[in-house]
């Protein structure tokens, strides 16, 4: 499969890189990767699937997200999340699908957070949720057999160090781990689920 | 109590409004209301909070999204319900935290559609669905015995004329009973839950 990684360059995405070693890999990323892209950039976006062209998969690894107290936040600082980890990977589908195979596959990634909210997350369960939302609803609707998957991972053990002190009690995975659950979407036949690392 | 009431010229605002008769209710909306607010305007948020002054309780009925098969929805076309039910909802808690008492409460509104979704619906879908995420994450971190849930109504009734080829199947609930969800979470002790009257 001709497969199109944005987000390739990150912990998540070179593991998922080389969980895909049978496949071609075109990488993307906002500095590094075969294509530049700015995901919350729409103009970007389609210059990119240009440049891709035809695919079999579409896999994001990618997102930003505002971390902040509740009574800190404002309507700017949540739309940062909105418009990065939330719109920026649904513009991948959206704009995607255009340049998707028949039975070609997306997968986007959202969080754990989704289902157990930490200090400071708000934004990050709100966009999650809103992921796992647009992909089921999105999936019953895709058209020429393509699918459409999240992979909702727990903290990853590599990225343990900086975030342990914000996800007391989690269980970190390693990336490896995480990165199986993009296998399962793009080689097996999930569609409209969010596939947990857990 | 006095409550702020915004989307109170709708189907829903108006039937919530009847459901809290002991309360001293400040209705709000774009073209009518004591006040005027665009909820995509922060400005405008804020101005309406300071001309309403403190407050025991803020509900929010209103907000709109974008209906649209996902084959032809584009990135600013989804932005629609980011910017309007969705963040405009979510801006009124945060701003609105700021001036609501101690113990106050706060009640948006998402809708049935974040778990079934419809043809042309995924917008609403993810957008409802990161409204109850929200309201699950920041009611672990709002102050002062501050509360906050969502309501997730079925198609109202009321509205099922225009409504009903889009909702097949789907048991349509009169306003006066969805409003109740709003009473029991201005004046129970209900937080961070997604109410839904189905």
């Amino acid at each position: 499969m001709k497969i199109l990684l944005v987000g390739a360059s990150g912990t998540l995405g070179n593991a998922i890189q080389k969980a895909l070693p049978h496949h071609h890999i075109l990488t993307a990323g906002r500095n590094s990767g075969d294509l530049r892209v700015d995901i919350t950039d729409s103009a970007s976006v389609q210059k990119m699937f240009e440049q891709a062209g035809r695919l079999d998969a579409i896999v994001s690894a990618t997102g930003a997200v505002h971390f902040g107290h509740i009574t800190a936040t404002t309507a700017a600082d949540f739309r940062i999340g909105l418009e990065n980890k939330l719109l920026g990977q649904i513009d991948l589908a959206l704009t995607g699908q255009h340049y998707l195979n028949d039975g070609g596959s997306i997968t986007l990634t959202s969080g754990i957070l989704s289902t157990q909210p930490i200090r400071h997350g708000a934004n990050a369960t709100a966009v999650n949720r809103a992921l796992e939302g647009f992909a089921a609803a999105a999936a019953l609707e895709l058209q020429r057999g393509q699918r459409i998957n999240v992979v909702s991972p727990n903290v990853l053990q590599e990225s343990w160090e900086g975030y342990a002190p914000y996800f007391p009690g989690f269980e970190a995975v390693p990336a490896a781990r995480a990165a199986q659950a993009f296998v399962r979407s793009v080689e097996g036949i999930a569609n409209g689920q969010t596939l947990t690392v857990w």
